[in-house]
């Protein structure tokens, strides 16, 4: 599956290949036009991030196009969790496409910091302080939602008469592969949202402190491809009813958890499917259409690269040693969603065989891939870690104290594709 | 079960207390006799770990004395891995009582930061670079462990004439109630050590590069307890088969992973008869024996305080949200080792009841306890995370930007019990 020295538009080649992500006539994996061995080998070896920033700008386009032919108002916002590099946050804001989903004072400021503006904030958070209600009562504009009822009442208290939204759960949630881990809403309560039970009594709360409730906001879910659709279907249709009992509702936000594909066999969202989705629920009703996509925007403009180190055989198993491990990547060790390994070259050495690619961490989990096809690899070669833009850096750690990584954000090398 | 106010040498109160844990007459939770509601309201509320230095002293202690009935000579490298806060760490550099286990280049450096001597560090690696390799030559006297034929090689290449270590696998692990993610040996093949099957092979290659192999390191496992002391006795029969079959063996290092009591119902390691399993393996040999715990000498030292700011009842579940989620101390969300919440204060408002307690990062995971019993608490309480001394702030991200925490060494007060 990985000979294929070349693909791109001709159809050919690994199923993750796109325009910008493809090997080159040489046989080397690019980037926007970059070849990224050579760029991680001129960096030292180290691991490190690559951003196309013109993916990011496309998949943010792709969602834009998709709601405008739901023909209702909307805006994307970008929840900046997923990435918050500093380069490819203020290229985010540059493009004038998105907001920002903040979810705690410090991504609030650093938002700021990077050039948006307080009304260009949707802030929803869990477990709210009143340290955090004081930054929230420092910034006026920000778009709040309140997930419960006890923020409602101390940032009632602390700025009356404030618009607001509420974040309801509908007791649904949709993830890729229905992973437990990945459940926002579902058959056990969470800790997200207000629940139909307790609406009521939100509404009635918000308005004896002057709060006024005008954005519904719900979030269901992580990575929903094809299959989730027509249980998120189910989960729209139910958040409809906080929109209709709550009267004067001006704005709906349905989150994020927009997925893609993480595997060969996981086909890619169809957005207009999902579009229509909203158009039938929302489309009567004549709200602003909000969403938060995080993930979808930034995670398949990203590559990791690191270098394999160590190749031997330990009893059945061929280990491929790679100079970085779970701490820098969280989500295919904890959340079961993999960063398909890409050799820098697509050099056919010789035929495929299955791997087992493991980080440098001395922790038993810290295993990248387990039976991955691959082509012989050497020590020294490079491997690139595809879909590593999302829940990646932005949730690394020091563990071991191997968490150095560098990022580097790519713009179009003349005569790449971008 | 926590509404004794009082606990201690009495033998009453709940099962996590000790004469330096506890709650004292005026129902106030305490560590090495200081208050911690106390100090932590003092602090801001703030996220904040407290650690006793004095118990980490103690655990240290406990393990020499143990080892020291064997009659075996013995040493012990404390796994910073586990903890590497510079207070902490430059205490134990100053008890005297240990060297340390560093597993990367930056490990080695921080250690010998702190005051330890080369002489001092087993260095234990995995998927190890050349440009670790660069490291290890520069620090001669660090004794380093090869766990691959590939690091034989290179470190060979390298520093030819060297005295190495072979950390081995024996095929069998052991880990707190059997959790797959924590299994370093196995019937699985995993990228740890050098199997029988290969060992031969790494004799000669050490040979090949003039490498002397006076050591055996081995480890098996993470957590243990006594349920799991007949399948350890059972791994380190097998590995001494690896002293016998390289010969001229001065030193066997265990590894780690000795486990302490994470619920009520864990029953702590017997010492003692985990040192009577050494001393009959290895007593024969005459060997040194060293270990490597981590966990075992600074977790229940360790004591995360956070605030709670959100009481409520979502549908049947008691919710209680606190001012920090699984990014401050991932070993209850991700490895299914719980960190038991304590209010910091024993005040009996009422009857326990089963609480959920909720982090405040937007993830469905992010819950510190299901169906807990405690008291009721209110918004503005303390809750105390015992258990938090190990892979907690060591393994920490900024994930939501909400990764700031403070750490505090704490040393005995006047008038408390150490």
């Amino acid at each position: 599956m990985l000979n294929a020295a070349a693909s791109g538009e001709d159809g050919e080649g690994p199923w993750w290949a796109r325009p910008d992500l493809r090997f080159n006539a040489d046989g080397e994996l690019t980037l926007a036009g970059h070849r990224l061995g050579e760029m991680a080998a001129a960096h030292g070896g180290s691991p490190i991030f690559f951003y196309n920033a013109e993916r990011v700008r496309s998949k943010l386009e792709m969602v834009h196009g998709a709601l405008r032919r739901t023909g209702l108002a909307h805006r994307v916002f970008y929840a900046m969790k997923a990435n918050r590099f500093t380069p490819l946050l203020t290229y985010i804001r540059l493009t004038g496409l998105c907001g920002i989903d903040a979810c705690s004072p410090r991504e609030l400021e650093f938002a700021l910091a990077c050039g948006f503006e307080e009304s260009d904030l949707s802030y929803t958070a869990t477990s709210v302080s009143n340290e955090d209600i004081e930054v929230l009562a420092r910034h006026p504009g920000v778009l709040v939602n309140c997930d419960s009822l006890s923020t409602i009442r101390r940032l009632g208290a602390r700025c009356p008469g404030r618009d607001i939204g509420l974040r309801v759960n509908p007791g649904k949630g949709v993830a890729y592969g229905d992973n437990r881990l990945l459940q926002y809403g579902g058959r056990k309560t969470t800790k997200f949202g207000i629940y139909r039970e307790h609406f009521d009594e939100a509404l009635e709360l918000a308005m004896e402190y002057g709060l006024r409730v005008s954005r519904i906001h719900f979030h269901v879910g992580i990575g929903y491809l094809p299959p989730q659709l027509p249980m998120w279907e189910e989960v729209v249709g139910d958040c409809a009813w906080f929109v209709d009992h709550a009267g004067g509702i001006e704005s709906v936000n349905l989150g994020g958890g927009l997925g893609l594909p993480h595997v060969a066999a996981d086909r890619p969202l169809d957005l207009a499917a999902w579009a229509g989705v909203i158009e039938r629920h929302f489309g009567p009703r004549g709200v602003e259409v909000c969403v938060e996509p995080g993930d979808f925007i930034v995670k398949d403009s990203g590559v990791l690269v690191l270098q394999v180190n160590t190749v031997e055989r330990k009893r059945q198993t061929d280990f491929i040693g790679v100079n970085g491990g779970f701490n820098l990547a969280v989500e295919p060790f904890f959340y079961g969603l993999p960063c398909e390994p890409v050799p820098a070259r697509a050099e056919p050495r010789g035929a495929p065989r299955p791997v087992t690619i493991a980080g440098n961490i001395n922790e038993a989990l810290d295993v990248w891939a387990d039976g991955v096809l691959l082509p012989p690899l050497e020590e020294g070669d490079y491997l690139a870690f595809i879909n590593a833009g999302g829940y990646a850096s932005a949730m690394s750690s020091d563990h071991c104290m191997r968490g150095q990584f560098s990022e580097r954000l790519l713009f179009p090398r003349h005569g790449a594709q971008a």
